[in-house]
């Protein structure tokens, strides 16, 4: 069943390709107004270059309007082509020389001769152009031209962010980036699954507030944490938006605490809910929960994703492109982050209203002939209630019954519908 | 070893097996004055029809003088021959009716053609008679007359309880039930055991208070819970006492916490004194510790069985009779829950009397010469007395030294006898 | 590479050989003033016969002069021979017997009939021999005479001990005896360890106090407990230093508690820096860590040795002598304790300096150019850093990185030379 939700993704995820995206600049920039469009809640925010972010400093902003590279046999790369061609933050250059000399700045994966590598240099100066293995091994001796028309030059790091308030202000965290140029699975997928997601939200009569941001990987949610520390003692659950748009079977990265809210509920959507999936450590986190699970911060945030970053041959190549990104993937995704978010909003504790078992029979939910063998459904509603106790959340029950949170969901409405338990208390968990 | 016990248990099986019991009535009463006449300490009490417990009513009562299903060829079906011919709580019927219309009043079972199912409808009106599906299947069509000589009035639901006290006012609970009519494994084993061990019980001095329950099975309990609250503080562990009749290995099915008193004393118990065993998961569960560990409730009530109820194919049959249990099976069972009452009564923790290792050998509890190898007992003891340090009970340390916990009583006994040890104390648990 | 303590084991083992050492006496005396010329600050203490300690009595001192057993066929065995010869504690005798009076006398092993067990008898008096097996069962009848010259009177218990101040007064204890004859790995490779690493030490700046104790074994140990009760408030960890000096894989015998600190650092070490080891449990138990681990006394001791006592064929018989030892067995043990020491003096929780991760790259330790891949040096800094919360201590992070502590001793010293973690606080464990 596609939903009004799954056709846009697939179309906002081309739309936003071709843009150069970065740490800084009007790639971002771009991005960002085009998902506003999307969501008008959406508020974009800047912070200047040289702002101290806790143990980091706000870089110049760079902005790109186009560089080649030219050789004894013509047009040997152009930005145009491929945003990928020039590495991230390259100073500015307009150069002949010769091959010797501009070798230390041609980048190239001798391991993967037909891809364009993903390169950039935000901390320290440098210029080059990223190009096929077999393209740079095949260029002859003589005078190369290499031109980056590139400024570097203090400006502002431009984030969004956007928060849907719920009856609790209690929050459910959702962090993506922004900063790679034409990269599809990683990351695209990240901020197109969160449009749609956001836009499901908003149709939602919702329990959580949900708070969902848009930043340049690391520097970006470093920022973002100095300047929302309201986040630090409201957030419930978090998840990193990452690499959610292949066909790889789902990944999982604990959280640093390993056995938070967020942890739970994405391994019981995984247990119950998809056929396999793969589970990493802590250890290998690389993307934003290095910055929400860190000692000074330590929020509940986990990752679920697909073929996890850095673990597929295209990622950070040219071939992380509108190939390797399928439609079924995304819709797969964003189907598996609705249950998710279902679960959350139903995982509040509940209570039976009576201290033995209820009698079902007369509410038409049991049998009234006692014989061999029962009802199924009937089982599942008593063990459900047999955990009602006021402590054990949605999820938590699910452990113990071995089922899938997301399929309990309609059995806890079936006992609040006939006041089997109590509602619970928006201050239950 | 026979004891006065073993002989009496079966003999007993068999005077109460051809009476009819039900939810109410006087089968149910007949029943326990013949307990009442084995252990003059039981009080029968009655609760009036139509009294609220929980979420529950007291039914009418159901007495039944006789009942027929006369055919074309003669008599179908007798009252006189098996009690389980007639559905449990059939409202009287004195009708002729063609085959067709007495089809939905018969119940058989096509996978046991042999066998006379047990059927019940306790909380809905309908009449019924249960057959083989063999002689089912070869009643020819013509006219019938069903005739069911049963009242259902208001009356009362009978039930009966006896408390030994001990030296603590701290309850172990055995609770049972008596509301199945000729049924032997299901259920007349755990009234008989629970009998033989109240009489040995008798001659015990008594560490805990005992109290035995004999109630009719689900609402009985909720309507003993209901008016003995005072149970749910002072029980320190509980056993539904059911299926402990066949020769089947014996089974565990846990407390809703898992890791109560009651879990682990059966566990130790059957990991260390029988042979095999089989382990259920609190999911299974079907009889009354679906109360005792309700979340209202949430007694630490486990169920140590033989083969359990329902996954026996003589299970609610006629052929959960006399021959499928044994006097085997019922002694076997008697002894093991003799065990676990001695475990129980041995469990409070021991502190040792000094703050090193005592010297065994002035006591000739050790070799006085020391050469390579060393004494198995006292091993057991220096290891028993590792761990009496106030907090391990003795199945905890039975755990420890992965020993049977009934093994170690006589080992803390000698440690009592030589002082190596304090006595403990009464509210040690 | 050898250091300047490893060459000195060997010969301080070899002079300590001869020594006929037993509960109390001149060998013990001998033995601890040997051992105090190697370290000075050892304090020898003397406890007199008839003390009382907790649940024992410091027996009578016992000396000999010499022994031997002489038959038809001239001299059978001589105490001058071997020290293993005579009963420990027997008291003195000279008489003439036949070979049948004799038998009792005289303990050999059968299943091992060329070696000389060893046997004791503290705590009732006799007197007696020890063979091999093999020139028992060749004596001939006859007269024989037997003649202990050995005295039996007050005297007093010998030990010592030894005591260096670090930061911290937090205690690590290390406990070994000094109470078996000429046995080389069970016990001389105790305390020649012990001197090993008190030596080393003495050079360091160190955070904790560390106590040596030399006691002869169980009621030298339950003395000292009782006249050092201060011991029981200050200790961190402790370790039973016995049976390090052959060439067996590491053995590790759990504390009572199984969790301790103690325990920690041993299977951290074991895990990560030998390529096999054996676990025991605390069952298995026999040496002076029953008492240090007793209900009474609790201290969260664990031992680490090489082949444990008890499970070698050379144990306790007159074949654990200089060939059973060796110099790499020692100097392996000392550097395994070394080791040890190095991560208990490093393990104080460490608190990063700032919210989220730092930017390793101005600090010149990560890769400013980021492609692909990345630096296992970096990698493993952050995953430590990821950490460093100011609860997890060294080992608790060696356990999350599945790493060996010590090689972390290095990583956290990067961390402290960058400022990235705060020094910790003295009472952080």
């Amino acid at each position: 069943m596609r939903t009004q939700w799954d056709s846009s993704q697939w179309s906002l995820l081309q739309e936003l390709f071709p843009i150069c995206r970065s740490l800084t600049g009007n790639g971002v920039r771009a991005t960002l107004s085009i998902l506003k469009r999307e969501v008008p809640e959406l508020t974009i925010r800047e912070i200047a270059s040289g702002t101290r972010v806790f143990d980091w400093t706000v870089p110049d902003e760079w902005n790109i309007r186009g560089a080649f590279l030219e050789g004894p046999d013509g047009k040997v790369v152009d930005f145009k082509d491929n945003n990928l061609h020039v590495v991230g933050y390259s100073e500015p250059v307009d150069a002949v020389l010769d091959l010797d000399a501009l070798w230390p700045h041609l980048y190239s994966l001798e391991s993967q001769p037909d891809a364009i590598p993903y390169v950039t240099s935000y901390y320290e100066r440098r210029w080059g152009f990223c190009l096929t293995h077999k393209q740079k091994m095949s260029l002859r001796p003589g005078k190369y031209r290499a031109v980056i028309d590139s400024t570097l030059q203090p400006g502002s790091l431009t984030y969004a962010d956007c928060v849907l308030p719920g009856k609790s202000d209690r929050e459910i965290l959702f962090s993506t980036y922004v900063c790679h140029p034409s990269l599809a699975n990683d990351n695209l997928s990240g901020p197109v699954v969160a449009v749609a997601l956001l836009k499901w939200l908003k149709t939602l009569n919702r329990q959580w507030t949900y708070r969902f941001v848009f930043v340049p990987e690391t520097i970006g949610a470093i920022a973002y944490l100095q300047q929302h520390q309201a986040l630090l003692t409201k957030t419930l659950a978090g998840f990193v938006l990452t690499c959610v748009g292949d066909d790889g079977p789902f990944s999982y990265l604990p959280s640093r605490a390993e056995n938070t809210l967020a942890d739970k509920a994405i391994l019981n959507l995984l247990q119950h809910e998809v056929d396999t999936f793969k589970t990493y450590s802590y250890l290998d986190r690389g993307s934003d929960e290095r910055q929400y699970c860190s000692p000074g911060i330590d929020l509940p945030v986990a990752t679920l994703m697909r073929s996890k970053y850095g673990t597929f041959p295209e990622y950070h190549t040219s071939l992380d492109n509108l190939n390797y990104v399928t439609e079924n993937g995304l819709t797969g995704s964003f189907s598996l982050f609705q249950k998710l978010i279902s679960v959350l909003e139903n995982n509040l504790p509940c209570q039976t209203t009576m201290p033995c078992e209820p009698q079902l029979g007369k509410r038409q939910l049991y049998n009234t002939l006692s014989q061999k063998g029962s009802s199924q459904r009937a089982r599942t509603l008593l063990n459900f209630l047999a955990y009602c106790d006021g402590h054990h959340t949605l999820l938590d029950i699910a452990q113990k019954l071995n089922l899938s949170a997301h399929s309990l969901i309609e059995v806890r409405q079936l006992a609040l519908d006939h006041s089997l338990v109590t509602r619970p208390f928006q201050n239950g968990l």
